[in-house]
């Protein structure tokens, strides 16, 4: 992390306490397996420990920004939670790989027209904090400060993350088959999709009004990405294996949730979208948008942030696991996936 | 890459044939460690054969942008070369970790006001050809367009490589000690430090005026940052082991070949200016520039790209079996870095 404390605190002296808080949050991601000390020209993370228990160890990886949610975080000055999405987005993405898949390390960017210490602390310590809750090193980070590139106030974050899966429990599983069932686990709101979106319907909203069912917007609005390794280890403790996978992002459920069958011609799904609650959120931001029901179904996750490809005879086992959820779907024969209301 | 080809493919329709050629030139950085297909929320890259000969294989990973050359480039409407400064930059930083690393992976983040197929397309096909030269699979990329974030016809571009070292094997190496020399490895240019300056220095000359001993301006200032993977490996297998490495970025000569040292309390090094000659195009920056000594040796290599710590006994051969590079120096006993004219 050197060139972060280089640059954050080389333009602002009083950036100083900035600098302690990102070093000190930082370090408390890195376990024995961080080398720290060597190698300042690159991050280093010991594989050794680590390798066990995986007979073909196999690297998975994701680079990911969120999107113009960067925007809505710098007009209200909360940083921290942005910290929190690009950490959990990423996770959630190589999560979708395989079975006990094994976050190692995380790698961050901040680019701004200009930075301030203050600001780049909140958005790493967020970082820290969200590496931590999912026990992966933040190891390394850069920050730039663009003028001509950036809009003035404007920053924009990037992730990596490297995780380790077994290459022999990749998903999807080959004996995923017609009749499985689709499990969503609750979003906890837009995440990190339809930002753009967002901020054109609510762009004469002050952020600070309170709706009913939702609180104030902007807090509703800016909560953080939720992570889904918990839930998803939980299961596999259990027992309760799974088939497959979808990280629900930008397209929705509607182009997420098929790209987990990419490998299995004739077979589709059916989504039943009775059977999970649209959130007051989306709700809000549907009647105020006047947004149709196919085109918000494409921008946002509508309150489903992961969906998992389960055996049917391990539904209530794997519901009352999780003590959330619920079965939006089934695997159907056929080649156009179908929606019923 | 799934989202890059989305993405760029989404807005224009007549991008198709630059989707095509980013795919092609994706394609041909997998090797059979990718397994391609499979976990497309994540690229994954099998370590199983890879690990071979590491005994205690350690991850080494880094983050990067290539600061405002971005803008350089954009002016110039020449998005190629700065593909391969990207991913050798990223490269540059992790050979420094130790002797022997092998680049296994890279990511790539582009993001703009507006994406335009044919450029994001020369950005990755110049990431991919990098990545080919060093045997790095382009694993996994994003794009955004982000119109409120970033400038009119800006763009920013984020690159993250991981590679293998054998922890055993970490620079610097532990006999590192007074006596021994400082060899420099020839820079082809600025690489991606110093940009900033350049562009107030440049900024009312073309880049086509031609320079003597430099050529067009504008193709010398975007000339790619060298990667010395080659070089190093040759030395590898000729059994000529090197003490430590600096990678030569911002902050110069003066502030990356000290970081080498960080754990020998004691030792410094001393610099000696009239070993390698200035190349023109830095006289040339200088005097147009009317920069200090001392600060244009903050912020360009001075035609030192990368600086080698090795035993004296040793250089001639080093320096036969490269063909190319100066001793730069020496390790002293010392606190303060020395340089003399």
């Amino acid at each position: 992390m050197s060139n972060l404390y280089e640059q954050a605190g080389v333009s602002i002296d009083a950036g100083q306490e900035a600098v302690n808080l990102i070093k000190t949050a930082v370090s408390a991601t890195h376990g024995p397996e961080v080398l720290a000390g060597v190698g300042a020209f690159g991050g280093l993370f010991s594989l050794s420990e680590r390798l066990a228990g995986f007979s073909q160890p196999t690297l998975v990886a994701s680079t990911d920004g969120v999107g113009t949610k960067v925007k809505l975080a710098a007009q209200a000055g909360r940083y921290g939670g942005i910290g929190h999405d690009i950490v959990n987005h990423c996770l959630n993405d190589i999560l979708c790989a395989g079975e006990g898949v094994q976050p190692l390390l995380f790698l961050d960017y901040i680019a701004s027209s200009q930075l301030v210490p203050a600001m780049v602390a909140e958005v790493v310590t967020g970082i820290a904090e969200a590496c931590r809750g999912i026990g992966c090193a933040l190891l390394g980070g850069e920050t730039a400060e663009m003028p001509g590139v950036y809009q003035p106030n404007e920053f924009d974050l990037v992730g990596t993350i490297v995780g380790l899966v077994d290459s022999g429990r990749l998903y999807p599983r080959p004996d995923l088959k017609a009749g499985d069932v689709l499990l969503g686990l609750p979003s906890n709101g837009p995440h990190t999709n339809g930002y753009s979106l967002i901020r054109t319907i609510f762009a004469n909203t002050p952020l600070e009004r309170e709706f009913e069912g939702i609180g104030p917007l902007g807090e509703a609005l800016l909560r953080p990405h939720r992570p889904y390794l918990e839930p998803l280890t939980r299961l596999r403790q259990a027992g309760l294996p799974l088939k497959g996978l979808a990280h629900i992002t930008g397209g929705g459920l509607v182009e997420n949730v098929p790209r987990v069958l990419a490998g299995f011609e004739g077979l589709t799904v059916r989504l039943d979208r009775s059977k999970w609650p649209l959130p007051p959120l989306f709700q809000l931001i549907q009647a105020q948008g006047g947004v149709s029901d196919s085109e918000i179904a494409r921008v946002f996750n509508m309150g489903v942030g992961m969906v998992l490809f389960i055996d049917r005879q391990a539904a209530p086992a794997v519901l009352s696991t999780l003590g959330e959820g619920w079965v939006i779907g089934e695997v159907v024969e056929g080649t156009e996936m179908e929606i019923g209301d």
